[in-house]
């Protein structure tokens, strides 16, 4: 699957499977096969400082990490189910700009694991690091596990 | 203020300011003075596999803390901006019916320093464990620390 195909098929699985995403308008940018860039504008998102929601960026981010993981497995030709079970998340500066996060894949290895466990297990869990960019250092930092499962 | 009428105010609040929560369609439920719920439906708040979306779940434990400490500081009498810094969060069940999460604020020494700190620093932090019960065990639980900020 080419990348294009990738991003436009995640486009419109977020729009029809996760409602929410209609209402915080996200858009799914750039997927290169390593990194997943998605946004959404500021307005939808806003919170009573007219700075971003804090609960809009956790969700962006947690997208960006689960799209990510969902486009790989795509790529694989798996059928699994993605779901986030854990998180961690600080707020180190406002965002009072469009809304956007990226994940990278940086570690191959661990994306091995990942593949040879759902074949070995039907389950597998991972680690990223998805981010919001900010102006002086990163918006938001996020520490998220992610679960696959074979469906 | 009594609590009925922090609680209106609260709804209010949040409709106005944070348009999120009209789209998550949240409703604040209940304010005793020491435990705050709030809840909204499931169909605004699905995701892929008919369960409650994270980033939903995520955003309503965050507003059950978040707003236990606003209804706490006007009750006060005391004009503070409130946001969330950083959290843990841990997704143990999914949620497959009405999406409720509560806070409740049972140190009260916490309470007390944050109120002196704030008074004479204009600024203080506090942690909460807002969560989202479950049916075996809870259905998330956070760890979130909020700043307050004197206006």
């Amino acid at each position: 699957m080419a990348d294009g195909a990738g991003l436009e098929r995640l486009s419109a699985y977020l729009a029809q499977e996760i409602p929410l995403t209609r209402a915080m308008q996200v858009s799914v940018d750039d997927w290169d096969g390593q990194c997943l860039a998605v946004s959404a504008p500021l307005a939808p998102n806003l919170n009573h400082k007219a700075t971003a929601f804090g609960g809009s960026l956790y969700a962006l981010a947690v997208l960006a990490g689960w799209g990510l993981i969902v486009l790989r497995l795509w790529q694989e030709g798996l059928d699994c189910e993605v779901v986030v079970q854990s998180a961690e998340v600080e707020y180190l500066e406002p965002v009072n700009k469009r809304l956007a996060a990226r994940c990278t894949l940086s570690d191959d290895k661990a994306w091995r694991k990942l593949l040879a466990q759902l074949r070995r297990r039907g389950r597998a869990r991972i680690t990223l690091h998805p981010c919001v960019p900010g102006t002086e250092t990163d918006a938001l930092r996020m520490r998220a596990r992610f679960v696959a499962i074979s469906r």
